[in-house]
């Protein structure tokens, strides 16, 4: 690390609309030195995924990001220089990280426990950050907490070859249901339908998108899975049957949006629909989730092993390229787990 | 009987819009003579209740009247002429009557058990029609199974003078929460502080109605009994706590509405709200819940002896101002529950 930079990525402006790149600021700081207590991590890997949207402005349902300090994401990381015990030099683990080539770290996770270590012989190195960590999460707790599925129901998720969405409709396959998803263009639907085992896959850039999604479900829909919002909800909305329930997940067809269109109020029909059709619309934020870990890491280690899921990544090197990446997925010009790839793991 | 008519109003027209009295029509038809396993009712109250104009319309989530058939609403009778073993000429019964003088009525009720019989002897005749009816069985399925309210809570109810969020109020107060009521004017207002015990109520007629609503509520809304729809709910929309339960049990302020209003589009905000303050919006039919009516009528029936439970009735005497009345009420110009008066109980 002698004479190293620590390149970092800061947030330089809350965006207006979608992220631009005058919005991230690239600099080159020192390597920092871990105190007492500490260890320096070097970031190997980082997730990007739309909450960082959402951090990004001031006033959203999770903590904003600082102007001028570096952004942040889930992060596979390598110590580097340790002065805790539990850790050495090699160790890796996986962290709340930063968009930058080094970082300062306690050990411990948001839950003041020590952060896990990974053993880079049980499986890829970047499970922990979708299959096997939040997205993977999120998607189990939403669907089963939120949705509980029965087996022969049928289940709708949108946003489904991104992280979140390709894990909900495959544990909802596993739990026994029909699952048709929705996702843009022939080829991420092709991937649900011969990859990963969706039912069926509807792509929302056809013309006729709500006509399809129709003919696709001519069941009805019991459990709806919503990561997008926007078209794809109100697509969905008419096909909701009887006791549906709509896990409210994200909604980052939105996130970028700053005016409005001006459209007939949707909202009485929509609170007529949730009567007649005793919809639950219910949202959650994994945060509050987090008893279940232990639950969602027994049962979906097991399922990788056994070959009942299956994942893209989308591979970004450098941390250069993040902003460019990060604006590409949120409009989802992406194909699977988008992850940036800092370094080559120890040894 | 003899010679004597059988006055009947009519559903001569579907409304367009609010109901106006040419989609009523009154029409005297002979006394009809029951069958074999009959018996004829004579009607002495029936209930207005909103639910009759969603059964106005065709293809709402409620079976629709027929045109040119008899409207229809809870009735209590008595048994003019019976056929049928377990009724006596002179027993009082409460039924899913209509909008006549006299009906035919085949003894059961529509779970297909008797229709039960009622005891003038053991409190006001009227009460099944709402603090011990459906509009009572209403608020308590409502709050207690959807919403699941903790004492210490704080509820909110739209159309909180009504038959339903009067009892929904008073429940909540029972169970320990802190109770706000939404109606229109200080008289109504007034009522829910003082007769019922709310610990405040909100005039929506109010021009600050959004900014009173928030000041009455520093602690935010936990649960909301939606009544109404429009306007309450919006105000609310921005009060809700974190893991707030919406009760959607009715959007009155819509039933009658056919054009929309050109507004920025709201979805978006509600998706965000719903995932962010992790919200659960649930719709419910009251059809779907009489396994709890026993329960309920013995804790009501309890609250009410104990004097826990009060109500206000707005009586109209004459079926032939029955469409006046039911007009006012979907203006929320009447006050209480509204029922409408036949004739006089037997000896």
């Amino acid at each position: 690390m002698a004479g190293e930079k620590n390149i970092q990525v800061l947030l330089a402006a809350r965006p207006q609309g979608a992220p631009r790149d005058s919005d991230f600021k690239i600099v080159a700081a020192p390597v920092p030195e871990p105190g007492a207590d500490e260890m320096l991590l070097r970031v190997l890997y980082l997730s990007l995924d739309p909450v960082i949207r959402l951090r990004m402005n001031a006033g959203s349902y999770w903590p904003a990001f600082e102007l001028g300090q570096p952004l942040g994401a889930r992060a596979i990381c390598a110590v580097a220089k340790s002065n805790i015990a539990e850790f050495r030099d090699g160790d890796l683990v996986v962290t709340a990280g930063i968009w930058a080539n080094y970082m300062i770290s306690n050990g411990k996770g948001l839950d003041g426990r020590p952060l896990p270590k990974l053993d880079a012989a049980r499986g890829p190195l970047t499970l922990p950050l979708h299959v096997l960590g939040i997205t993977g999460f999120t998607a189990y707790c939403g669907l089963l907490e939120i949705g509980q599925p029965k087996p022969g129901e049928t289940v709708l998720v949108s946003g489904a070859s991104g992280a979140v969405g390709s894990m909900a409709g495959q544990i909802a396959k596993i739990k026994g249901c029909r699952v048709v998803g929705i996702a843009g263009g022939p080829r991420k639907c092709a991937f649900l339908e011969e990859e990963l085992g969706f039912d069926a896959a509807v792509d929302y850039k056809r013309a006729d998108f709500a006509d399809a999604l129709k003919a696709t479900l001519p069941q009805g829909i019991d459990i709806y899975f919503e990561n997008v919002g926007g078209t794809a909800f109100e697509a969905a909305l008419p096909l909701f049957n009887r006791n549906a329930r709509i896990v409210v997940c994200g909604t980052v067809s939105e996130y970028n949006i700053v005016e409005r269109a001006v459209v007939p109020d949707k909202l009485p029909g929509l609170l007529l629909a949730i009567l007649g059709k005793r919809l639950t619309l219910r949202g959650f934020v994994i945060g509050d989730w987090f008893a279940k870990m232990p639950e969602f890491l027994n049962a979906t280690s097991q399922w990788v092993r056994e070959g009942k899921i299956k994942y893209r990544e989308e591979i970004v090197e450098g941390l250069e390229h993040a902003p460019a990446a990060f604006q590409a997925m949120l409009k989802a010009e992406t194909f699977g787990k988008v992850i940036v790839k800092l370094g080559e793991p120890p040894g």
